[in-house]
């Protein structure tokens, strides 16, 4: 849940100097210098890069699926992986040999430095749940803007007319799409997302008890004010059990007067109470997917960069229903 | 250019019974019934399937190239295909042998009873710049919201502030997200999309000469109201040709007073005078990639459904240039 410094770099945008991987500086793949065997034998690693921030760790149940996926992959197909999860320097290529690594899959967020250094070193790169538009590469992803969409057609279709969406929009790429899906189905029954508080659009916090912290005088302004929403679409379900949390706190019921809805599916949002409306991301097939996706750079280096979006699943659960008749 | 009735159901959206391709009804390729010697020989075939709607024909300087690349992919890969461009009749399934079909790429927009009689046959379906929610297949498209937004950010990084998009925001799931494209890099910058002319933004023609007659009108009534925009983002090259020729007609000279960017860089983009800036899409590499998505579809059918987005290029011509000191 933390948001380090300069994560919503991306939203620089930009024009790259050109959209198509194979026509950067870097060499291209057939080219590269032919190696001693130890090196050889090296090429046929994948490094997996998951920078330690955001909790996205092994451990972790959104990114630790996505991993295990990576690493499965690549097993099931005879390829050796080396995973990096601490990255104390940005001097990433110093530790690297590119004659001895066959491509990259990075996890999450990859600050840019990094990203332009693996560029340099000519090493093919797929990212997964991040993309800069100053280095391109091929991305994986959930299709993000197209289920949240769905999420808000379901509450919508409930009965509610007021729905807040709550997450901070510069916190990731995967955010602001979801916010931008939302706002899409709003618009497309005639709802207007002018009245979104401000404040939770742009919450912080590095986890539940600070996000909860960050969140509760919000709501208790907004019960205050009698300006309550019957529903709220949450960027993760993390941002949705806080909000649980902080309703049954405040003596609201979920979802007898509000609805909350998650995104991810990741564990918690089964065993939460009420156990939580969201939408299950495949996280396991994600990390197989990049892999795959991987050995097509590596095998088609000249074609369009491409950004790959996996479907999810609506999972429905306790924590959301028919909007009160006032709603 | 035209908006045939009904080409906005997609908006419709709505919640699939299943996201993931494998769990639907239709009976897995490897369960096939075997079939006769003819049979085997033809279910290496292809279809491609345009329908004869917008212009989508193989003459189309569009959907040309991508039909082209889908047929060169298949020929080089030794596969057979057979191109379908009428489409007379809803009853697709009963032309069909779904035996000897290995696939079926989707060229445009297909209408959703088409694409449920696809679904019911069976037949490994990717589709081309078009997706229907409730039948969920492998999409490709071109990365329009991501393409649109640096557009945005193109005219406004030459000092616009004053941007209007044009486009019928109903006519493709592709002008609905250049659309987004657009908002998004507006609100980066802090400006607002709320002063959209709404006639440029439900504008239609199915022709550039009907396109130019309902466009005329809205043109001369900004430029009397002394709101004329200083810079016109088109949903594509066909609408923003139309454009210039009326603002020629005006007497505003492109882009001395006004720049105008298109989408998609047919050849008329070229030719156009001025000439036109505008986002080159991998016409002949979608084609190729949707053969690929369709090969993988066929070997993998239980893996999540997924949307392929391939990468743009701004091609900057003469039809864009600095804002005027008053812009």
């Amino acid at each position: 849940m933390g948001q380090p410094s300069g994560v919503g770099a991306w939203l620089a945008g930009g024009v790259p100097p050109s959209g198509s991987y194979g026509e950067a500086s870097r060499p291209a793949v057939s080219g590269r210098p032919a190696g001693s065997a130890a090196d050889v034998e090296l090429g046929s690693q994948v490094i997996i890069l998951v920078p330690n921030v955001r909790f996205q760790t092994r451990l972790s149940y959104y990114w630790g699926r996505i991993i295990e996926g990576v690493q499965e992959e690549l097993e099931e197909r005879g390829i050796g992986s080396i995973l990096i999860t601490e990255q104390g320097t940005t001097r990433f290529a110093s530790l690297i040999n590119p004659r001895g690594v066959m491509g990259l899959v990075g996890v999450g967020f990859i600050s840019y430095p990094v990203l332009l250094e693996i560029r340099n070193l000519g090493i093919p790169t797929v990212l997964i749940d991040h993309e800069e538009p100053l280095v391109p590469t091929d991305v994986l992803s959930m299709n993000n803007f197209e289920w949240m969409r769905r999420v808000a057609n379901y509450l919508i279709g409930l009965g509610h007319r007021r729905l807040q969406f709550v997450g901070n929009l510069t916190y990731s790429r995967s955010f602001y799409d979801r916010w931008f899906g939302f706002r899409a189905m709003m618009e497309e029954h005639g709802l207007s997302t002018d009245g979104q508080h401000d404040g939770l659009l742009t919450v912080r916090g590095h986890n539940r008890s600070e996000m909860t912290e960050a969140l509760e005088p919000m709501l208790q302004e907004l019960q205050r004010e009698e300006r309550l929403p019957t529903a709220f679409a949450c960027a993760n379900d993390s941002i949705a059990i806080c909000i649980m949390t902080i309703l049954a706190r405040m003596g609201v019921s979920v979802p007898g007067d509000v609805s909350v809805a998650g995104f991810d599916d990741i564990e918690d949002a089964a065993l939460s109470s009420p156990t939580l409306t969201t939408v299950h991301v495949h996280k396991h097939d994600m990390g197989r997917r990049a892999v795959e996706a991987l050995l097509r750079r590596v095998q088609q280096p000249a074609s369009p960069v491409e950004k790959v979006l996996l479907t999810g699943e609506l999972v429905i659960r306790a924590s959301t229903g028919a909007a009160r008749d006032d709603g």
